[in-house]
């Protein structure tokens, strides 16, 4: 069924700390399976930068985004994977309108 | 079934011309609904900026996003969607990992 409101999204980039980009992606990819109101979480590995990871998200509201920040899975992945990141950067906030793979 | 070879990504911004933003997503998301290969395709509007557009993708392989390009709806949808672009440009290319929402 279509979202009620405007769906929301981010596109961001994190930085991990030397050799560490596997396991970062790894942890993310774990604690993010399972998040209420989210129709996409994608965690990819820059192509020509090492240590990036680009994680693009969509979700049905912003609400829904800042309640999983309070979800167990969640608040363990971060703090696991806090001490690997060396920056993170939002580079957008979105208003998704569709395509093709939002559950 | 997870994917044989790694998967192939992609962030992208598109700037429509003044007011054709919606006209231009909506061609984007008619165009790109059944491309075979195609785990995730995300057309969303940026939050602040209100001509520019985020695409990001997500493709079992770049050799799928290749053969996506002589697809008729993917074609029609450039021809149709080319006079409204102001400029593009592809942000990263990206290995995804995983995540949730991919097919």
């Amino acid at each position: 069924a279509a979202p009620a409101g405007p769906m929301y999204g981010m596109v961001g980039k994190m930085t991990a700390k030397p050799g560490m980009r596997d396991a970062l992606a790894a942890i993310l990819v774990e604690g993010t399976a399972a998040m209420p109101g989210c129709l996409s979480y994608v965690v990819a590995n820059d192509a020509s930068d090492a240590d990036l990871l680009w994680i693009t998200e969509v979700w049905e509201s912003k609400a829904a985004h800042a309640g999983s920040l309070a979800l167990p899975a969640v608040r363990a992945a971060i703090a696991k994977g806090r001490p690997m990141i060396a920056a993170m950067e939002t580079v957008a906030e979105t208003a998704p309108v569709g395509g093709a793979g939002l559950r």
